[in-house]
């Protein structure tokens, strides 16, 4: 989704900020939250732990700073065997929750964007945030955060003191921070006296960053290009083979999981403001006289959580919770695909194991929406961080397709089949080529090929200018103008009776950022046992789950173990369930926790039960209950309870239970 | 794999050029083959009839030039549903067969690279190839390959009336075009007097140019970075955290799968040679002093088609077929991980579908490997445009993590245990903090600090300092030196005995290009039927196929017909078994071929047998045959097709056949 910010407007309602979503005024691009202005029962990085997650995380190479031996570079993680896992089965999750579930059509593009696509697009003019500079140092600052920062420092060191007025004025203008123009937010931060935070040096005025990585495509230094800030753009472009593949038919969707670049200019807050992410965009295609969608009678009771705009503005929690058809029949979410895919990643959230309490869908202001949408819902996460935008569910209307059909002269059309047949009328211009190419030489080539690539519409206009002019009349061909005579041309007009009517497609987008996804996983299945402290651990959902099991022979370098534990993992392979083997000479309790904290749901214990009996143990880690299974039935069993098929409550009744700790 | 140009020799020995392997000297950056030297009973682009694959490609949405709208962009490709199903599908394959089934630590990281890391490995300075420009237009052509182009035309012109030595002459410069220097390649484009082949204009002499994508990290303009020319660095880079999670242990491997770019001057041929790809590399670290690998017994009995560096020099075709236990034994390969590595490519190449006949592995020339790698082989594949390079297997000895080490002061080592215990010392470095401090004021901390960053090998290089100096001696800290007085400072040598000995880790590194593999893949599936010309189709590997199954209605528009396609639908989303409802108006023969050519390998029909009787024909796409099989039985049925559990010979016998077409 292009969040661009200046398309937001620069005058808020005046709003008591007391009662305002956290992060109401942050766009995809900045998910920052307010720290909260309204006392909390626990600090939300306390209630989630941040500093014993991010520990935690880091000393299991979950993900580390990249480049960390060069320093690090801000904006930039590395994802480490048990990040990498984690966050590919999220992704292959997502593909068959979405893809394969929904029928679209899965894409990889280019990140190489050329900067002509990009310039269309609306992001080489617009996609960037406002900066300022330490005078003296050269450290650049984001304007909009300096200015939170600062007062947020004005307001804690005063707080009480200060008149109560002064203090509304200055949240009402850190929750608009984002939303200012250029001029605005100079004067503001001059007002305000902001300094340079790490020095206290004066800042200088503000200036527009684009926020794109940059690059030379080719060695002839002519030809500009961006790596893309969004994955939307390449299937736009690629709308009519797609429409082609489809067999022409709309309504569908194409989806693409892949990388997106934001040269933010002060990453911070780990995964959720970086340079580099992976992102999972959907762009539906419609016929915007019907958004219902077909599959919408199967969620309409559904319960979501829903922050609509109206709501906004209402006194202490404003959430709702509504069926999703009382909320399309009430007008409150705008369509029945938009509603269909909004409960769609809410399921999808349940499926990663985010808690429903800690989800909303809070939808944009009609002030905070890019001027074409005609609905936007965000869906929120809370975090440590506050509520964060983890999805934007976009109407995009026919923006982009129209954008680059106009650029690129390109018919980026749907038809829908009508009950009666219309007139559809087909404008013919006929150059004479040879009186134009007496009149025109070289240009007449140019004018002709121009000519035959326009869209019915454009040759309507140059019909409506041909009939408007008396004798001659002129043509834009783009890179010029050109005078035509009235009779070097020919104007017929083909009209039939059709039973099709072609339309400039809608799209409604659901994108995702996996990154940012990951770490509201992490943080909400990050847990400690209440009797030890110390013993902190992942409970992922099984499916998303790095590592699956983790393999114990109890007596380490003993060969009749081994011969099972070989075994065991091989046959653990071949049904591409992933394991790990620990047979360092640990105890096993150790183990068990070392286990825990990478958040591998099972462990399967050899003993000398094993080599007499051929029965294992199988422990459901994170719970500590343990079973005897023989070792012929333990594989399936394992993958049997990876996929679904089976509860831990099943295997309990089905085998005896095991206690030697 | 960094496969440096200028690490090439400049002189080669004086070989037959008729017995060359085609693409001797053309490392993973440039695939190209000559022209075949030798006539051919049959011209490659013919054999794989690469014009045909390219149309199917392209009509079925497979593959798609970039932003084709706005004019496409050279070396960029899309790849569309059915494209990206089948790279998605190799992708996971990849990752069962060998971070699976191997045990390695996937990771993923970032692209963006800063530049001082591309310094450190060598690619600032000398990944590059050289340019010339035609002085007239501007536009930019390889130095190589404008050299091989014109030498083509010139044979070509006038082959048979040249001196015999002269054709050879010439034959030999094009096969060394690519490892000239920059003054042999100008002197020879000058004496061949070589022109701009689109003008025939002068050309400039050659200069060399980076192929790295540079851009600018951050908003200072002052952190310059590149997108990662290879995935291999950022693994080094990680290699004492990847060390950590193996509990210190080696050997172990680390993979990952991502993006690599090049800033190719002159991309072509499809997605052989382009400028944004997949790789999937494997950096597998190991003690230099046992390289054996703990799987080698059960890959020593497999043959290989191996084309050693000696039997390169010999007449005709010289590949062998070796086991590799005796490549290993004969010394033909250097030690059992690079051939267990080799023979696991093999059997992946395999599981793609390509034959075994058009599989070889060839050696790099002693002349053509980069100064530190001790063995290199290249898995090549026969494709129409000859035998290209898919897989690099090198061993890099310990160039890498030498190099990472000594730049960021990083101990990157690895330890073995040893048998009886050696005496280790440890030098420790003690100032005299307030001497010093009097002495050198500021310094005093910087070089403290220094000393405490140092590994033990560059403590005991200041130690042979301090013993030579009379007074004092001088201490290069990096960004200056400073003079130390050696009463300032104590030097204490403590020796132990111990089991353990440490060494820099060894690398072996099999590096996959992605996209080449699947334009092998495309190639070597593509196949039309003798009795029809005109009809195509791909017959993929099941487990690679986009998509696996075609579900026809026999009657579209049918509810009581649609109602069993949804729940077959949905019965094989359940499962991950990707499908595709044609209920298309056209004829039942055309709905087949039309699957056919998407490589789709099942068709389920629904017709009125399955209304009354709840039976549906299972045909095999390709082969034609069909049988009839009850609903209930069939979405199993096909899951166990898919993952190999039965074959269509079980189904044939299993079921009865059906025939009505």
């Amino acid at each position: 989704m292009l969040n661009l910010r200046r398309t937001l407007t620069k005058t808020l309602p005046f709003l008591r900020l007391t009662s305002l979503p956290q992060n109401l005024f942050l766009p995809f691009s900045t998910p920052f939250c307010t720290k909260p202005q309204v006392p909390r029962p626990e600090p939300l990085d306390q209630k989630y732990n941040r500093r014993e997650v991010e520990d935690l995380l880091k000393r299991k190479f979950f993900l580390a700073q990249s480049f960390e031996i060069y320093g690090g570079v801000a904006g930039l993680y590395d994802f480490g065997p048990l990040g990498a896992g984690l966050k590919n089965e999220v992704e292959q999750m997502w593909r068959r929750h979405f893809v394969l579930e929904e029928d679209m059509l899965e894409v990889s593009c280019s990140t190489l964007t050329p900067e002509e696509v990009l310039r269309t697009s609306g992001h080489v003019e617009k996609f960037e945030d406002f900066m300022v500079k330490d005078v003296v140092s050269g450290q650049c600052y984001r304007a909009d955060k300096i200015l939170e920062d600062h007062i947020d420092k004005v307001l804690q060191k005063r707080g009480t003191k200060m008149e109560e007025e002064e203090v509304e004025r200055l949240q009402k203008i850190r929750a608009q921070a984002d939303s200012f123009d250029r001029n605005e937010i100079a004067e503001i931060l001059k007002e305000l006296k902001v300094k340079a935070p790490d020095t206290g040096n004066p800042i200088s005025d503000p200036v527009p960053f684009n926020l794109m990585f940059s690059t030379q495509i080719g060695p002839s230094g002519s030809s500009k290009g961006y790596f893309r800030p969004e994955t939307a753009q390449s299937i736009f472009v690629n709308f009519k083979r797609l429409l082609e593949f489809n067999n022409g038919r709309l309504p569908f969707a194409s989806a693409q999981i892949g990388l997106g670049f934001r040269n933010e200019i002060s990453p911070r807050a780990g995964l959720l403001r970086v340079r580099e992410f992976t992102m999972a965009e959907i762009e539906h295609f419609c016929d915007p006289l019907n958004k219902n969608h077909h599959k919408f009678s199967l969620v309409k009771d559904k319960t979501l959580p829903l922050l609509s705009k109206e709501r906004q503005l209402i006194l202490e929690d404003p959430t709702t919770d509504l069926t999703v058809g009382e909320a399309v029949e009430q007008g409150i979410i705008n369509n029945q695909t938009l509603a269909y895919f909004m409960t769609r990643t809410f399921l999808f959230f349940e499926k990663c194991g985010i808690p429903r309490s800690a989800i909303r869908f809070r939808q944009h202001l009609d002030t905070e929406m890019a001027h074409y949408a005609s609905d936007c819902w965000d869906a929120e996460i809370e975090t440590s961080y506050g509520w964060i935008e983890i999805v934007g569910h976009a109407d995009r209307s026919c923006y982009d397709l129209e954008s680059h059909s106009k650029h690129t002269n390109t018919e980026l059309l749907g038809s829908r089949l009508l009950e009666s047949p219309i007139e559809v009328s087909t404008t013919y211009i006929l150059p004479d080529k040879r009186k134009l190419g007496r009149a025109l030489k070289s240009d007449c080539k140019l004018l002709c090929d121009y000519l035959d690539s326009l869209s019915e519409e454009q040759k309507q206009i140059i019909h409506k200018q041909y009939d408007q002019a008396e004798n001659e009349f002129e043509i834009d061909i783009g890179s010029k103008k050109i005078t035509v005579s009235k009779d070097t041309i020919e104007i017929k007009i083909d009209k039939k009776m059709s039973m099709e009517e072609k339309f400039a497609p809608h799209v409604i987008e659901p994108s995702f950022g996996i990154g940012r996804l990951c770490h509201c996983i992490f943080e909400h299945c990050y847990h400690k046992r209440e009797q030890d402290e110390a013993r902190k651990y992942f409970k992922f959902p099984i499916t998303i789950a790095p590592i699956k099991v983790s393999i114990l022979p109890l007596i380490s370098n003993c060969e009749e173990h081994n011969t099972f534990v070989l075994k065991l993992k091989s046959d653990l392979n071949s049904l591409g369930i992933s394991s790990k083997i620990d047979e360092s000479s640990q105890t096993i309790g150790r183990r068990y926790s070392r286990a825990d904290e990478c958040g591998i749901p099972f462990a399967i214990t050899i003993d000398n039960e094993t080599v007499i009996e051929s029965v294992v143990t199988l422990r459901e880690i994170q719970s500590t209950s343990q079973v005897s299974i023989p070792i012929s039935k333990v594989v399936d069993t394992v993958k049997d309870l990876c996929e679904g098929r089976l509860s831990w409550e099943n295997i309990i009744d089905t085998y005896p239970s095991f206690r030697n700790d």
